[in-house]
Formats: C-alpha cells, structure tokens, sequence
C-alpha cells in the first residue's frame, strides 16, 4: 500500500524539478522510486532537498543530485509523510525526528504533498500520537515543565543502539508531548514555539495542500487524495 | 554484577572531588550511587563532570552539581566503562556512541578507573568489538572507504527510534569498523584520527590507570583489579 501512495505521489514529479524530499517509509520508497527513473533516462535534471540524513543517504545511494535550502530559488514539490493527519489536513510530524528540517523544507515548496495510509487519520489531532517537540539539550527540563503546565504528559524520547537520550540530526532533544486533544491547533504551534528553548515542534498548520491516503476498498488497495 | 563493580570504585570517591561521570550501565548505577550517597549526608561538595547526555541526564536527577571542562582547574578522577579491554588496559569504547566526549573527560583525570565486567576482557582489541568512529556527517562515505582501505569492515550505525542513522550527542554519526586484530593500538588510533573527516576514535591508548573487572568466582561475585 506503502508503494501504490509512493507511486501516486511521483506521478506529479517532472523532469527540471527541485524537489523536497521527505522522511519516514513512503518518502524512502519515493526517493527510490526517483532514482531508478533517473537512472532509465524517465526522468532527467531534478534536484533535491533533503529533509533528515535519511533522505539525504537514500538520495546518494540512488544518485539523486542533492543542493541546499540556500542554493535554491524555489522549491516547486515537497513530498512527506505524516504522523496525524486531521480533515482539515493539519499534521503532526515527527515520529522520526526529523519535523524542524522537514518544516523548513516542506513550507518552501510550491506544493506540498502528504503521503500517508489510512491508519494516520483522525478527527482532532493528539488523538492517537503524542505530540514531537525538538528542544535545546540544556533545556529539555523546563520545556517538560512547561508542556506539564499545559496539559500534556512530555516524554524525553530515549534511544535505542546509543546510550542516553534520541538526539536529533540538529543535534537537539526530543520531547514527546501527549494531549488529549488538539482543538486548535494552529494556537498551540504558536505557543509551544514560543517557550524558550523549544526549536520546533510537529504540528503542521494550514501547509498540506494535498494528502494522498493509502487504503484498503473492497480487499484492493487504493488511493484516495483528501 | 555490576552493583558490586560500580561500589568498588565508588570507594575511591570522597568529599571535594570533582569527578568525570561515565556513560553506559555500570556508571550509570555509580551515578545513582553517589547522589544517593549526597542526599544522605556521607559525601559533601563534589563536583561532576558529564561524559554523555545519558551522564548528564543522571545526575541531574540524582542532584550531582555539573560542571563544565572548561570550568574546572583538575579533575581529581573519572570511572567509566569500555567495550574491550587487553591485558594493557587499552581499550575500546564507543558502543553508546560517547567516545569523544568520554575521552576528553577520562584523559582530563588524575586518575582514570575502567569499570567492566569479564566478558570484556580480550587478548587482542578487535577480536571482540567493532571500532567505533565520530565522524562528520557530510564525510561519512569517504571515511568508509578509507576505512575499508585500513582492513576493516565499517558500517553506518543505523538508529533505533529516530529515522535514519544514529546522531552522536555532537550531531555527527558513527561508523562501526570491524577489525580481525588491532596489533598496534597506539598506531591505529593515530591513524584513524588523520583521516579527514574523522572526529575521534574508540581506542583508549596508554590512559586507564585501573581497571575494576567483576566476574563470578565459585559461584560469588567478585572484583578484581587489573
């Protein structure tokens, strides 16, 4: 199901694209994808911006050529992934880390594409995924606190394969910050970037101009665009 | 096990010390150790220095004053653990990704104790263990390569909760390389650090002043000094 939304997604990649490109399982499928085209003269002159060395290490091992957020003049698609997705295409990213650089990247492009399976969407976010916020390491405390104060139960995200804490490709701390419900989510994102010491956090307002949902209809897999 | 290690070299601690605070298990029960010791009034005025976020993290909880290397005029000892040991106590460290930090901690001390158990011991360094290699994130793939060059077999350490590799408490990633034998430690660790790109190593040449092995001896725990 994973490949069918990749695919429908790389539909609406052309050749002379600058492309972000998203982190997580379908956007890792999509950079594939990418570069065996490339390879077959499909598809010639993209570039891409990656948004986690992630995306960055699958891009070299399939040949994608790679700039800058500070080479480009424009970004004309951005493709990622999702973690909670609402109907009004609101997200919170950031299961894997990557939010501050896939925010950076994701809000740049001209259209930006949600690739998620059904399983991601709710009525009001924080339902079913704690809330990912990155913090400066000295400050991971008093952002804990903070969160508490606001009704959230914060979590320091701890690592699995390294000793301490998950750290992020900017070098920060993770603070995973479950509510019960997010009723307005664009205040919150507001709120939470404004405690000091807070980086960034996963909630993506009014950015998604397009989610392509994988799903399940009568034992076939399909795709349907929110 | 590694309760009666941790309190084996906790005897070596008292009041006014600063100390380096290692990383991994056995520091990690040293550190519960001395903050509880703290609270109860039988060790006064001592001073940590973290070798890790995970160092960090502890004694922040267990109320251990922290102070920064660039703070501190000596540092009167430092008790770590390490992955491999040889009978010269060189070693080799960097399975929880704190190598560099934890060197330039460990080299700082007027003495440096080695917390392990048996299993770590080895008659030659590599025979057991992967080296483990900081490296900027942007050189990774040639660092690799001239790794391979040197005889080993190096791989991108992959993460575990985050997408992607694993990220170092610098920001930077790491690469495991395998080698059959590390004849000529003092040698390689030389090597490995002129390769550009390269951060620092996992190999601890010529530093240890002690190291404290538990093992079970007829069926009792015991420590020895080696």
């Amino acid at each position: 199901m994973k490949h069918e939304v990749a695919r429908a997604a790389a539909q609406g990649v052309e050749s002379g694209m600058t492309l972000g490109l998203g982190s997580g399982s379908t956007a890792a499928i999509l950079i594939e994808d990418l570069g065996k085209r490339l390879q077959a003269g499909d598809l010639t002159d993209i570039r891409g911006v990656p948004t986690s060395f992630q995306a960055t290490i699958l891009a070299q091992q399939y040949g994608i050529p790679l700039v800058t957020l500070n080479e480009i003049d424009h970004m004309d698609l951005a493709i990622d992934g999702a973690d909670e997705v609402d109907p009004h295409r609101n997200l919170i990213k950031g299961g894997g880390g990557c939010q501050t650089r896939e925010k950076l990247v994701d809000c740049r492009a001209d259209r930006f594409v949600v690739v998620v399976d059904a399983t991601k969407l709710s009525d009001v976010l924080g339902s079913h995924f704690p809330l990912p916020v990155e913090v400066l390491p000295d400050a991971y405390r008093q952002v804990m606190a903070r969160l508490a104060e606001m009704g959230a139960q914060p979590e320091l995200r701890m690592a699995v394969r390294k000793a301490g804490p998950v750290v992020t490709d900017q070098g920060n701390l993770l603070v995973d910050a479950k509510f019960a419900a997010i009723n307005d989510p664009a205040a919150l994102e507001k709120d939470i970037n404004n405690i000091p010491g807070v980086v960034e956090n996963g909630l993506f307002v009014g950015m998604a101009d397009e989610v392509l949902v994988g799903e399940i209809v009568d034992g076939k897999s399909a795709v349907r665009s929110l």
